[in-house]
């Protein structure tokens, strides 16, 4: 564990430095600074961002650049972004491409690739990913790889994205053998988290990212779990100031994790919280049968229930996970992939080192022995015989 | 241009604290330091190398090992290897992919992730290079992007690959439009050029590789330009002597250009002195109907001929260029793909600016205003005509 301090959680707008970064002529937003050195960047938060060319003022000049979005985000925003990053560029061109995470493959991957080959894309070219966590991995891995990295930028259109995904350098796509297997670390210029998009998000994908911002709380800070309590109302009722605290706090957190392990060697695994059940959720059903955030959060009630089973976190933590992840709209019971594909699917995780499954326990040991019990985690390996019990106790098989 | 000096060419074994470096109990054997900070690494040179468990007592040890190679190479060479690095894994596997430019592609890079994904390899898990720039280019792209990257070894075993393409972490497949258009900044942990490997390398294999040895004199180092020109009997002869002296010379050069520009943002272009036109003439017939080295030897002789007509060098040097390279087995007149294929074919290359064609060019300006000449190269654009002048010159639509 590193010795950087985490802020306090506070409400109201993001302090200091960070705030310094907003857009100019933007009153309204807030700023979290992602720390890493000549690749740092910030993460601009508020509303009417998307189509203001002063959001874009700072990114790399070209003769191209490429937005990446999809099929169903094209018609909404697409030429509002295009329209706002104009003055910076000769050509704009606009890829949509199919909608969903079962197309978060090579196959689709090309596509972009094709795209900029087809326009002469030069190696200056800026790339914009505007969508949701897909999109924006998938044109992260692409500018990372396309003549072996070109500039990107980030603007996430759902809550999971603004979140999560489009903060920290995590680039990938899926193989059918595992999720988001091939990929990279590539960090953007920029992330602009424009809330208005989030108007117009289906209420599926609404609870999908309200998921991964619960993780944040028992990996990191209880005071912004009691937040998100008291909150989820106002959340699920699109709240643009709950919305507003609850984005720029999350991205705190993950700045905060990921300037101290960019390449997860250490502390950025417990951002995978509810990930090791919840990817085996996703491949083990085929990719975009559930969301990826459902995914999470049935994960992290089963992560809980282990974390319980070992001893580091006592039953109403437990009971109070799975309220709320419940109250979120998530699923709380995991599908019926039977014990054995479940174990298969989580020996091949990332986190998994010579077929040890390594997951993330919330507490830094047992409470018996003085753990600290939830606002922290440990990735850590379990019996088998535990992950079993979990499996049996969570699943529908259970049922 | 950067303030660091390359060390005088000499003959014998190098000097210094690069010689420290090589392999325990290997006293024929010469090392040069690759300086990248901490992604560093030696590349040892030597015969009976890549059967000596010695040469990888450094790697980084795991529960497994990929070995990738080609169906030509694995006969020869992969159970030798096997034995050799069996001390340090668990399991080994090896996949023989098929052999030939034409299958660095995307669809033969999955061939690796199937494998690796298949044995439920893990991100500590080592890929060992085991063949020519094929194999290394795919193999180390394949690393960087496996579980967003793990550790590579490169062992070429041909001239071209140990002289330059598996040295200094250039990794890449190609696109139907671009050579090496996909790709990674990806440094290996160790390169083994066990020249041995050479005495079985088709003749027309070794005279590419003369192509990449010949190209370190005219942009860095005229005395080794010298030195090819008397000992290139003795190099096709593979005389072990003169073929240890190439072989560490050109890796001293790139090592000298890497370490000051690991991304290429500035002095490495130089390195592809003749790929602009040599790129243009594989893509224009398609991968596998000239090797690389051919492409490139031919665009040596193109890239002189418009250093020429800039006035950066004399007509002598372009003559004792086409004459070495000729002399090296290698091609000197393009094929007759017609000017606007080349020119569109050239303007898709890397190096390509807002459709701008950068040229590699000898010297660092015209004779008559004090250039320097060759030993020195320059990336610049140049004019059309110019270029259409040297296309109408060196290619067969002139014949």
């Amino acid at each position: 564990m590193s010795t950087a301090t985490l802020t306090p959680f506070k409400l109201g707008p993001a302090s200091g430095a960070s705030a310094a970064l907003a857009a100019p002529g933007a009153a309204t937003h807030q700023a979290v600074h992602i720390d890493l050195g000549d690749r740092s960047y910030p993460i601009l938060v508020g509303p009417a961002l998307l189509d203001n060319p002063a959001t874009f003022a700072q990114c790399p000049q070209a003769a191209q650049a490429l937005i990446v979005t999809n099929t169903t985000v094209s018609p909404m925003y697409a030429q509002c972004l295009l329209q706002a990053i104009s003055p910076l560029y000769k050509q704009v061109h606009v890829l949509a491409l199919p909608d969903g995470e079962a197309y978060k493959d090579g196959a689709t991957l090309n596509l972009i690739y094709d795209q900029l080959l087809g326009s002469t894309a030069d190696r200056k070219t800026v790339l914009y990913a505007l969508g949701g966590g897909v999109v924006g991995d998938m044109t992260g891995f692409a500018a990372a790889c396309y003549m072996r990295g070109v500039p990107f930028v980030q603007v996430p259109t759902t809550l999971l994205a603004q979140v999560d995904s489009s903060v920290g350098g995590k680039t990938a796509i899926n193989h059918p053998l595992g999720k988001n297997m091939i990929g990279a670390f590539y960090q953007p210029q920029l992330v602009v988290c424009d809330l208005d998009t989030l108007n117009t998000l289906p209420v599926r994908e609404l609870s999908a990212g309200l998921a991964e911002i619960i993780k944040y709380g028992p990996i990191a800070d209880m005071a912004f779990l009691d937040w998100i309590e008291t909150n989820l109302p106002a959340l699920l009722a699109r709240d643009p100031q709950a919305l507003a605290t609850a984005v720029r706090r999350s991205c705190e957190i993950k700045a905060w994790v990921v300037g101290q392990d960019e390449k997860e060697g250490g502390i950025r695994a417990i951002l995978n919280y509810g990930h090791t059940f919840g990817h085996a959720i996703e491949a083990g059903l085929g990719y975009g049968e559930w969301l990826h955030g459902e995914g999470v959060g049935c994960g992290m009630v089963m992560a809980s229930h282990l974390s319980q089973r070992m001893g580091w976190v006592d039953e109403a933590f437990v009971q109070r996970i799975t309220r709320l992840v419940k109250a979120a709209g998530l699923p709380t019971v995991g599908p019926d992939l039977g014990a054995e594909r479940y174990l298969a699917l989580m020996r091949g995780d990332k986190k998994s080192e010579g077929g040890d499954i390594k997951f993330v326990l919330i507490g830094n040991g047992p409470l018996s022995a003085g753990g600290s019990g939830p606002g922290t985690a440990t990735t850590q390996s379990a019996p088998e015989a535990l992950v079993r019990e979990v499996l049996a106790a969570c699943t529908q098989s259970a049922a």
